[in-house]
């Protein structure tokens, strides 16, 4: 997979710079359209896609892409799983949480990913047996070895959550809902959050989690706790610190 | 009040450019204590918060000064109520969520009031009967007229919460919590969130919504939809776009 981890991070930040160019939170108000599943789609996310979908076709004529405004599936093994902006909510409403995501997979297993925030320029990546790092710097997942006061978990807003929620508001925790689960994500591999939930089932929006918050040391499964492919639907993830993660799958499930 | 508007605007700027130099996202993590009601503290709130007590010293000797994390209380009708960053727990922790919030209050009602975004440069500013402006654009709430599924209304977390956090759920509205109760009613006064809506008891986190929002447009009362002083303990607020203003305050109490 040499080259692939390179190739990513550069996407990454010629996608930034789209998404610097077209957040423009000091003027009000920005073009938006509402997608069938009550979700925003802005033309920034329709753009990023076609460039991903291009510079694939370019370097990888052989390997799928599935994103999530456009899709190129090929007979392969491998697949670039790419969300063009993880936080598409924030995007078009005026808050700077949202964050390129893209990863490959080989047989549905995540062997490179990359996140990237372009409005505090931070770039995430990982590779497989190679570590998790921000900006060349080499990241790690939080420490902490139970749920307490002090712990950050992202939920986001979803009936089967309920009990979660009831559980983390027992423990006094805090429960940012911030609408960009990779954004989250992000931060629980800087060890600032103890773990992030996600409740549906697109694969761009785990399929960089995995390999990131894996190599950071910390662990991604299912809602359920189990292992999943990450080149087609999924069941949710929970992404965690590794030791916390135990207690959050047996508090969804109560 | 002659100045008023403008001595709280350079100050905002001058907290902000405090605000940028020591919120750095790239490096992990961030120095920060814990308070006794679980809430971060850092070098930047106390830094700002005394810079604050300074200007006013200088500028109005007479006023006194409501400030998180230190106050300078004088005999008089006038109070400049201060936090010094509003979202403390965002800039502890790796996400550009907070502002620095500055009103003055004349006999508990404010009159003047500014909020300032440092990442995004936002500076939202209101005046008593002149409108409220966000970098010298005039701004004004949403015409939502009542809560649907894509209204946008931040709940902090707290056990009162629980019957309109339903409500919301319900209604499948957008629920995010930012914890930083002044930018999302940044984000009311521009019109992307229909309400915010604050729990506690702290003036510093109500003077400037108040005015700020009123004058673009909307309402702002205590939680069970009164008018209060903003000068003391407060009783929360909802701060909203005026519309659906009745409508939460009764799913508030249910």
């Amino acid at each position: 997979m040499d080259g692939a981890l390179s190739f990513a991070e550069n996407l990454a930040r010629e996608a930034g710079k789209i998404m610097r160019e077209n957040f423009s939170a000091a003027s009000v108000g920005m073009k938006r359209e509402w997608k069938d599943d009550n979700t925003p789609l802005t033309e920034t996310d329709t753009a990023i896609n076609k460039l991903v979908i291009e510079a694939v076709s370019a370097a990888y004529p052989t390997y799928s892409v599935i994103g999530e405004e456009a899709s190129n599936l090929k007979e392969s093994e491998y697949a670039w799983v790419c969300d063009p902006v993880d936080g598409t909510i924030p995007f078009s409403h005026g808050f700077p949480i949202f964050t390129f995501s893209l990863a490959l997979t080989k047989n549905g297993e995540s062997i490179v990913g990359v996140m990237y925030d372009p409005i505090m320029d931070r770039l995430v990546s990982a590779e497989k047996g190679k570590g998790a790092y921000l900006n060349g710097q080499k990241i790690s997942v939080s420490s902490e070895k139970t749920i307490s006061k002090q712990s950050f978990v992202e939920l986001n807003t979803n009936d089967r959550m309920t009990s979660l929620r009831a559980y983390l508001h027992e423990k006094g925790s805090y429960v940012p809902t911030l609408y960009s689960c990779v954004y989250a994500s992000m931060l629980v591999a800087t060890g600032e959050f103890a773990a992030a939930i996600y409740p549906h089932d697109k694969p761009w929006d785990a399929a960089a989690v995995k390999i990131v918050i894996e190599e950071a040391g910390g662990k991604v499964t299912d809602l359920d706790g189990n292992e999943q492919r990450y080149d087609g639907k999924v069941n949710g993830f929970v992404a965690s610190n590794g030791y916390v993660h135990n207690e959050l799958v047996r508090a969804l499930k109560q």
